[in-house]
Formats: structure tokens, sequence, C-alpha cells
């Protein structure tokens, strides 16, 4: 936690932790269960914005409406609904998704007595339906009045779908004396296996006659993180696309990419420090602060997984491309058949080689090395005998690592994953 | 079922129901169980092969040994032992595979007057143990002695590991008034996704140096067909290559490609017909008649999936390539969402459309169409309202078909599969 030593502190609260945020968690009524479902999270300054978004090719309303709004800052802040995607809405959803937008700049601007402010949204639930707009109509007026530096636990409540609990995340460091604050809030359950860049893919033509639909549940992962730093676009925008392969990125409960994956970073400048350089040690602690955010609530998300009963880290290494290491280890924690063997307490080292010999990477077999924690459990391509009371007992523990070393060159990647549950099936046999 | 006036009808029997073949399935005592696990099939007369193995990087010593067996027609007969895969078992694997090769060799030259006659071996069952040498040993000559032209239904029980049910066919046509026969076996129930190619992959150095194991259960597809027909190697292999992709290629379980994959095609000639000219009439009936047995034998593998409650056909057509129409029908089948929701009898076409998002396959969400059976349930990425009461009949059933039209080229490709239930991860908790 120490870079050039310059302390990372982890501090209580979320996105409201750095100066400047405001943000408030309602209830719309889109949940059909009457929990709060509308998050909005403010800069009473306007901020410099960087984001990325869902690979998926079907790309929902928000994403779309997001996609072209992050292209002409200032932002003011992001709202957030749940029970509802705007997936699979087409014309509709898009025209929905900016009368948001539009709806909670107006409210903004009147509260806040600035002109012309713009806003981000976000959808997770519900794909193919379109969102009950006079119930969020209503509602958004409410969350501009409730807006308050302790609502960031409110607004993390008002995102969640199949989520148990809320995620939230906030450290504090210095920058030459200036006291710099980062907070995010996060959700996501299941249909969770991220892969996010700062386009989407491909950007569509805009706007897009795409048509409704009424049916389908799904769970997504969307992520706000705030920060009170004074940071150019171009270097804000590179520290989360690192700060998301780390993270976000590095994770999988099921394998599905959702349709709306977004991770959103809002920089208002208000604490004061100098802009921060590119290549500086300011530069080199933003992105490891920003990237144990990023990591936490990522790691939350992994431990909230639909069904799940342990959270793995699988760290592949010795692989002889960064393609490789990452084909590796998506093909492990993708596989039905490991996430099921790990559920059951079973280290099946059979399995994961399996994983790793479909995976498309190269490397030999007789090369193999595989840890559980720090049990050497595979040497050679062959088990270790002695290690493998130790391990057994390991996975059955709610957490353990596996490292995999591929002993055919230097790169390295870590995932995070849980395993596969009668429980994940059962759950998502309905929506 | 016609070709050019020529009809192909199906028969009873399987690998011996070709001229001149001859099976058997025993008892090794490999299984705990008890049960038969011993399968040979043999041809009196030497025979042309073809056959295709596994593209998984680890693959196991009778891969391996069949890989460099085959560059060496003709050959007499395929031994297969269920209960152990040979699988991450090094050079000891390796030499035990060319021993077994080795020992019916003679036992069979002795048995029925030939000199050098050369076999092909195969295993299934768990992964990263030797081979109870003793008892395979033991066993073998009661395999040569209790072939015979009744053995096929015994072989295929003996192949048998997860599955519940021996998986057979046979076919019969004519070339010239010559009645040609094809017959079949094959064994898989978890662990299925082959995608096999002629030469494994990669071809690795021989002998290689891997190193035994000792643990990790798993199943695999391994399929042995026979015909009497007259036929040389380049047409056979042609053949084989394109019947298996319309058929073990085109299934999937659990999307884990396994170690072991295997299809043998032994030609043996005595049918009598002169031999099949590339482009002929004869070429394209015996095409039609491999096809229709590779594809019973790879449905029957799916309608015998692990845990599966449904037997699903995905067939995806308008796609730009040949490539995409693969990706896109890849994504679907082995989607744990679009799986899950089939087993609860839910259509959910969100789930569908969103792993074609992410296969990577190029298509817009406004031209979808996706069909259950007959009834058109999404159009222009937009749900017919009419038809759900209908589709949610439909996927309730223990079989039905999804089509889905990508709306952007020619191509299509036909895929089987099955849902994930919970029945699928408690089998495979343990091993």
């Amino acid at each position: 936690d120490q870079y050039l030593g310059m302390k990372i502190k982890k501090i209580s609260g979320s996105v409201a932790a750095p100066k400047g945020f405001l943000a408030a968690g309602v209830r719309a009524g889109i949940k059909k269960t009457g929990k709060r479902d509308l998050a909005l999270v403010v800069s009473e300054k306007p901020c410099g914005v960087a984001a990325v978004f869902t690979s998926n090719r079907v790309q929902a309303a928000p994403v779309l409406f997001d996609l072209r709004q992050i292209l002409r800052p200032p932002i003011h802040g992001v709202l957030t609904n749940s029970g509802n995607a705007n997936a699979c809405t087409g014309m509709k959803g898009l025209q929905n998704a900016g009368r948001l937008a539009g709806l909670i700049s107006k409210l903004f601007d009147h509260a806040f007595g600035t002109h012309g402010s713009k806003f981000l949204v976000c959808s997770t639930g519900r794909i193919g339906v379109q969102l009950p707009m006079s119930k969020i109509v209503v509602a958004v007026p409410e969350a501009v009045r409730s807006l308050s530096a302790s609502g960031g636990g409110r607004a993390a409540l008002a995102m969640m779908t199949s989520d148990t609990f809320p995620k939230k995340a906030a450290v504090e460091f210095r920058i030459g004396g200036r006291r710099i604050r980062i907070g995010g809030i996060a959700k996501g359950a299941g249909m969770i296996h991220p892969r996010m860049n700062p386009r989407g893919m491909p950007l569509p033509a805009w706007p897009r006659p795409t048509a409704g639909g009424r049916r389908g549940g799904h769970a997504t992962m969307l992520c706000t993180i705030t920060t009170d730093a004074l940071i150019g676009r171009g270097l804000l925008r590179k520290c989360l696309v690192a700060a998301v392969e780390q993270s976000f990125n590095s994770i999988s409960v099921d394998g599905d990419t959702s349709t709306n994956d977004t991770v959103i970073l809002l920089a208002n400048g208000e604490a004061g420090n100098s802009p921060i350089r590119p290549g500086s040690a300011g530069h080199r602690a933003f992105q490891q602060a920003l990237n144990r955010v990023a990591l936490e609530l990522a790691q939350l998300i992994v431990r909230d997984g639909e069904g799940m009963s342990r959270f793995v880290t699988v760290r592949v290494r010795g692989c002889r491309s960064a393609v490789d290491a990452e084909a590796m280890g998506r093909a492990v924690i993708n596989s039905m058949l490991v996430k099921s063997a790990w559920s059951g307490g079973d280290p099946n080292w059979g399995r994961i080689l399996d994983a790793m010999g479909y995976s498309g990477a190269a490397f030999r077999e007789d090369k193999v090395r595989i840890w559980y924690d720090g049990r050497l459990l595979v040497k050679k391509g062959r088990q270790n005998d002695r290690e493998v009371p130790a391990v057994k007992k390991i996975v059955k523990n709610p957490s353990f690592q596996v490292t995999i070393d591929a002993g055919s060159g230097k790169h390295c990647r870590t995932f995070y994953t849980t395993d596969l549950t009668e429980k994940y099936v059962s759950f998502n046999k309905t929506e």
C-alpha cells in the first residue's frame, strides 16, 4: 500500500467521500419488491470523465447513450436505475435514456444553480422491457432532494439486482501535500464476465434503429467511481483503462458478458492539487489508489456471485504472451467442470490441465506446475502426492488461490472467480 | 434418406454389421463396479483407416500413440478401455498404450493367422492414473476369444463411463449393386465439446517426455466406425472429416474439450464394390451414409449428457461467414445462463441475444430472428408477443429446436446441446 513513500489509506464511505460529491438512493417502484432502485451520484462542480463499456455487440440503450455523452464533457453525475436493463429496447429505449439524462440535468441545474449540466445514465435488471418512465420521472426529483455526503451507501443499495449486499470502497492519499480521495460503488452477481473497453464494440451508428421487446431477466456489472483529484482527461482515461483491466476485466462468475457492463470515473478537481502529470509520482500514486478501489469492488462482485460457495483467485504465470495468459486464465475460470469440482471441494487438477489444453495457449504439459495456496499439487505435469491431503483441505475453504505456471514464458495474469453450484443453476432457471 | 435414387437404410447392429468385422466387450476389472470395460473391434481382413483426434493441447497417451500408428496402415482393429483415460500419464502411459497395441496384435495374429497386424488403442475414464496393466493383459485374450458378429452391443457397453446407455448405429446402402454397410459405436456424456481434427493439435515430438499423475476423473467422447466399403485412404479421410464436422464437432454438453476425444473409421473393402471414386455417385452415397451414422451417434451422446433434461438443436443461420456461424452457435450452446434458463423451461431470448453479442460474430441486433420449433419468438430483435405462450410450452419439452437468424449473410451451422441442470453440477462435484 505504499508507493514512493505515499500511503494509500482505506477510508469509510464511497462515491461521496471525495470532496464535492453527493449521492442518493431512492425508491422509484421499478423493482416489484419496493426496494431502492434509483441511484444518483453528482458533483457540485463539473467533472472530467472517463468510462469503459461492454464489448458485447448487443449494447443496452444507456451504453449507447453514454458512449456519445462522454464525448462532450464536463459531466455532473450519473443516474442509475436497477430493476430494468433498458436493453433490447430499440429506439424508444434510447429516447428514454436521453429523457432521463435531460430530466436530471434540468432538476440539477435548478437545485445547484448550474446551466446545461450533463449526466450519464446506467441501467440494470430485466432485458427487453421498456423503462417505466412515469415512475422514474416522479422519483428523480426525490433523488435530487435527498442528495447528501452520506448517501453513497443508499446509492449502492439502489444499484442492486440479484446482489445480496451493497458494494462500496474508498481510499485516501496525498499528492504534494493535498489530500486526494477516490470512492466507488458497484453492483453485480450474475451474467458476470466483463470485457470492457473505452469504446464498447463496435461503436454503432447513432441513433440505431433497434426495436423493443418484453422478456428475459439478466444481471450485469455497473460501477461509478469518483475522485476529487485534478487530472486531465487523457490521463484519467488511461488510468481507468489500466485499473479496469486488473479488476473488472479479470473477474468471472459465469462467463456471460452482459449488454450493460459500464464503469464510469468522474474527477472534479476539488482536492486542489496541481494537475497530475503523466509519469509523475502523483500519477503512479493515483493509479495505485484507483487500482485498489476498482479491485476491491470487482472482488466484492465475485464474492456475491450467484449461488457461489467459494472465492477463487486464479493466477496464471509462465505464459509465452499476455494473450496466452489471458486465454489460459479465462478457459480455467469459465470451465463448468473445474468450477463444479471446486464446489465439491475437489482440487481436480486434471480438469484444470484439460481447460488449459483447449484454451489455445501454448505450453508443454510436462512443464506445468499448479499450486493451491502455497501447496504444489502438480509438478512437471505430475501430481505431487505428498501435498494431496493438504490441498484437499484448502479447496474446501471459502476462499483459496490456484497458481498455474505454464513454464513457457514470463507473462502472467490474475483472475478472480467463483465455483459453480446447484444454487446458481436453480437461481437462473427462472427470471 | 435418398440420394440419386439410392436408399440408405437403417439396420440393427453396429460395428460388427459390416462384412468381416467382429466385436467383443469384456470385463477387465478396471472399473470398480465390475462392469464391462474392455472393447475390441476387429476386421479379419486388413483395413484402411482414417481418424480424427482432440485439438486439446494436452493429449492422452492413446491419442499420441494412434497419431503415429495411423501413418502405417493397414490396421486390423481398435482396443478401447474405459475406467482409465491414460491421460497425463507421461512416458509410462505411452509405453502402456504401445504394449496393449502389441499384445492385441500378437494374440490376433495367433488367432486369425495374420502376421504383424496393427491396432489402435483408445482410453476413457480417470485422468492422471496409470493403466492397471496386469488386469488388462489378462483380459485381452478373453476379448479375442469372445469376438463375434453379435459383439457390437457388448463393445458399446464396455466403452461407457458416466454413460447411462450404450450408443450404436448402422446403415446399409448399395453402390453398383453391391451392399455396403457402415456401423458404429460411441461413448460420451460429460466433458463433451469435441473439436477434432485429423492431426490432433499440435502434433508433438515423439516420444514426448511428460510425466504421470494420480487424480481427476473425466469423461470424453470416443467412437469407432466400421465399413465394408472399398475406398481409398485419401477419400476415406476426407469423408470422415466431413462427417465429423456436422456431427461430433457440432455437439456440446458442457463446453469442455477432452484430452482423449477420438473418432476412428476402418474400411476393409469386403463389400466387393469397385473402389469408390472421388466425386462419384458412390462417393456421395457413402458420405451421406457415414454422415447419418456419425450424426446419430453424436446425438445419442447429447441425449445422454450428464444430468440433462432437454435435448436442444440450435440452428444458426444468416451469418456473414462460416466462422461467424460457428462462433455464434458455440457461444449460445455453452452459455451457462442460456442453458440454465432452458432447464427451467424459460425461452429467455435475452440471454441468447446476449451470448450472440459476445460471440465475436458480426450481426445487427435489429435483424435478429429467433424461433423455438416453428414459432417466431423474436423478430427484428423484438419479442413477438403473440407466440410467447406457445414457446413457453415448447421449451418445457424434452426436445426442441432453436433457430437463430442473424440476418447478416448466408452461412449456417447446426449444433446439438443440452440444458444445464443442478444434477450436472452435483454429478461433477465429485469424481
